[in-house]
């Protein structure tokens, strides 16, 4: 299978066989993360990587609801990391001020994902899969202090690795054509763009499950692992709000649009702890 | 050759043949992109394709300094769109509020990213190269105004694509033991760490030209195109602030600490204008 077909095929695994990754196919993998492109040639990347039973736990603990991070093998926590750039730079009595600095931090969050995208590229071409779990962005402090993490460095992303059990089928996706834009951004009418989704989603007027499966599989996932009631919660969301479109239930259930800003204080103050101050 | 070959040897290229790449090759590209993970699924990305002579003219006016950008047959603008979801989910009277909440802003940026690192790779095995020009994030406005790039979307990253004409050396990398950490963050001492980067860099003690092919070959490309004069400018610099480590040429020639934490105002007030505010 070539590599176009891989990309296109590819889709986050969160339901994996209890098997061990060997110490090689990790190896290669982290690799192939660590020589990612990154701005400046800076490398302003840590990456944790997480096999113990004790960790698996209690980064499970720390994230609540993402049983996949308990289950898969590997768990690599993807960290932003300026602590290392700092002391080298401070031992010749120079100063690196990427916490301070816009710049610094976003081009040193684009080198993070790189390298983690690396990652589940050639995870999936070893015949892995992987999920993200970003669900970290809100618990940056717990897992500071459970995984020893140092001044400026703050963990972004959490990438878990494992073979597969069963993949998901495809997930509905929004066609090229309302994504790209030849030469200039391309503005398109409320009309395409209500036929754009609807073309993605599909209609809303369905079971909840069979809605589920399409359009939050994590949530079923979720329970199939042992956090029971999560389906349950939303059904009892969708009735309690009389949700009546995907967009609805996409910012009134699942990305409550108020709740979502009000992490904003979290992961600020999150930044701040870590010494980041922009 | 496989994919982790492609992986550890993929290097960014700068010099590019005056050869167009065809559609179906961009397409297979941006189908790629597309298909890379995305938070929610909520696709909250744009990607705009720059082919034309006046876009790439226009686009290297804009960013000053990165002749590689108007050479490159092919620039794709990968841009945070929120416009798109909160267009459609008002269409249906829903809040989507993504430019206010930085949890949605974090993640749809690591979207962005795999998009294009999705892109980056692909090519790469197309036989294509390619060069990340983060530049762009100190000229939103400026960018957002040329391309007609409506409110709550923000151009991050330019991923310029050509058949390469040469392809740098292996640059130097920090060894994976010390960007790798097992189970915990493993501190490392003051001696470990210059120790590292004194494998990365090697001596400081040459002559600037050797020094710059190995530690800044953008500043010799960009000469080569016809940017004549960056490599004398830096060479004065090193001279004028007596640098003699590779940490001050990192910190006080190439990204110098106070000139980084000024760009703060420009980039956050690109962000206001855009509609973010967070």
């Amino acid at each position: 299978m070539d590599l176009y077909e891989i990309l296109m095929k590819r889709r986050s695994v969160r339901d994996f066989e209890d098997k061990e990754i060997p110490d090689e196919i990790i190896d290669k993998i982290l690799d192939a993360a660590l020589s990612a492109p990154t701005g400046g040639n800076i490398q302003p990347i840590s990456i944790i990587v997480v096999r113990g039973e004790e960790a698996r736990e209690k980064l499970d603990g720390i994230l609540g609801n993402q049983p996949w991070v308990k289950r898969a093998p590997v768990s690599l926590i993807f960290c932003l990391d300026f602590h290392r750039a700092k002391r080298w730079a401070s031992t010749f009595g120079t100063d690196f001020s990427g916490e301070r600095a816009v710049w610094h931090f976003l081009i040193a969050y684009a080198d993070v994902m790189c390298a983690s995208q690396n990652a589940a590229v050639l995870a999936e071409s070893l015949g892995l899969g992987s999920v993200y779990v970003g669900a970290i962005l809100s618990k940056i402090d717990k897992t500071r202090n459970f995984f020893d993490i140092p001044e400026y460095v703050l963990p972004m992303m959490i990438l878990s690795i494992g073979y597969p059990k069963t993949i998901p089928k495809n997930i509905p996706k929004l066609e090229r054509d309302i994504m790209v834009h030849k030469e200039k951004y391309e503005w398109r009418t409320d009309e395409e763009l209500r036929a754009a989704y609807e073309n993605k989603y599909g209609d809303f007027d369905e079971t909840a499950e069979d809605y589920l499966k399409r359009a939050y599989i994590e949530a079923i996932e979720a329970d199939k692992q042992g956090n029971l009631g999560r389906v349950e919660y939303i059904k009892g969301q969708l009735d309690k709000l009389a949700i009546k479109s995907n967009a609805e239930f996409l910012f009134k259930v699942r990305y409550p649009s108020e709740a979502m800003v009000e992490l904003n204080e979290e992961i600020t103050g999150s930044f701040r702890k870590a010494g980041f101050n922009f």
